[in-house]
């Protein structure tokens, strides 16, 4: 099979485009790069619909498989798809899972509110997975979910949680109509050890700066807070999602 | 005063070359970018040799203090010094902390085996400085606690945090003589919520790949494992550091 060398080559534009969240909003399709992830989403239940190859990569035999495409591209093209520094060589374009419809009857939940960084965003996608959380909602100002840096952090755990946009305020109602109780985080919050763990609960981690949305704080049944035993204002967001999300799922 | 507008000036080129690991090492020097984390060191007890500002910068009034050098430069220049892509156009020259000789006769510590990534690393000193921890080792084969890179994302808490970077295997011994818990983290450990908190205690977290060498994980009092309930096959190093510091600090 001859390999696309030109970076015009039509599917190679329309493949660089979802570097962009406006063209993976459109399509609903992402990008998933580098070996390990690609091996993820196959054996996820994520839809792939082509793998992209270097040229001088072999592909491994469990990669052949129905319904899955192979394009091989020269380095040059690849270097132009890829979104890393050393490229791997392969490079998976997926369907977006279409977005369950969450009803927060019960359960255990992760409320995102303008998280910027894609790296915490990823770290707290794979740690709601590891802790088996129902869901993960991304508030309004929050990094994309399907941006390749998120993708990649998540280390395949993206292909596993339910991953839904929607207004926070609404999330938070369904939650207390339900009777699903809401924890914001607040550095005037309660201190969070002296919270029994919950059968269900919506955990609401807010931007790196500014913390939770102060309107929403307001609607939540208890806030809470990690004490600081040092100098340090805060912690890192994903760390603090680690400690809260464990505590209050318990054993 | 005029503003430096060559980036082959003497002295632009002896900052510049603090970027590498190489040069910090030599001088024990390193570069503090940004204007929070400059007014972060300032506070602290580190030592501030040179602030560099670009021309078009006002210079907080508190800044003008004693020891502390000005030096104004072009915006060519504060690029070519700058690591971040949207420069703040401040930063700071400042003497590596001497190391402390960290004896590890009680008291809590953060034992770091070849962690790579410097986002990880920066989340993991600011979390431990949080906690109260004493100290933070760093192992052969961890990214530089000075590097740009992990400086930011300690969000200033490198300042105020002992660092001592040394053979892990020592560290383990000291701590194990000295009567110190030693708690190592394997996926073949114990579950960690089952351990109560600790007045003191060694936590050894490690490569995001590979875990914690197997050698050093033989000669733990106990190796923790934090529950999997998802399909991912572990958490983020630094949200997994989040979660054993405050369990096992307790409160």
């Amino acid at each position: 099979m001859e390999a696309i060398s030109s970076v015009q080559n039509p599917r190679i534009k329309a493949w660089k485009k979802l570097q962009k969240k406006r063209e993976r909003d459109r399509s609903d399709l992402f990008l998933v790069e580098g070996e390990h992830l690609v091996e993820e989403a196959l054996k996820a239940s994520v839809k792939v619909k082509v793998i992209i190859i270097r040229e001088d990569r072999d592909i491994p035999k469990r990669w052949l498989v129905e319904d899955v495409e192979l394009v091989y591209v020269t380095e040059r093209v690849m270097a132009e798809l890829a979104e890393t520094e050393t490229p791997q060589g392969m490079i998976a374009v997926c369907e977006k899972p279409a977005a369950e419809n969450i009803l927060f009857e019960s359960g255990r939940y992760l409320l995102l509110d303008r998280i910027q960084d894609p790296g915490n965003l990823g770290s707290m996608l794979r740690t709601a997975e590891a802790a088996g959380l129902e869901g993960v909602i991304f508030g309004e100002g929050c990094a994309d979910p399907f941006n390749g840096k998120v993708v990649r952090s998540t280390q395949g755990a993206i292909f596993y949680i339910d991953v839904q946009q929607m207004d926070l305020h609404d999330a938070v109602d369904r939650c207390r109509e339900n009777g699903v109780p809401v924890f914001g985080t607040s550095l005037n919050g309660s201190t969070f050890s002296a919270i029994e763990p919950q059968e269900s609960f919506a955990l609401l981690m807010g931007n790196e700066g500014a913390g939770v949305e102060p309107g929403l704080l307001e609607k939540t049944d208890q806030n809470l807070y990690i004490p600081i035993y040092g100098e340090a204002e805060s912690l890192n967001v994903g760390a603090a999602a680690g400690i809260l999300i464990y505590h209050l799922r318990g054993d």
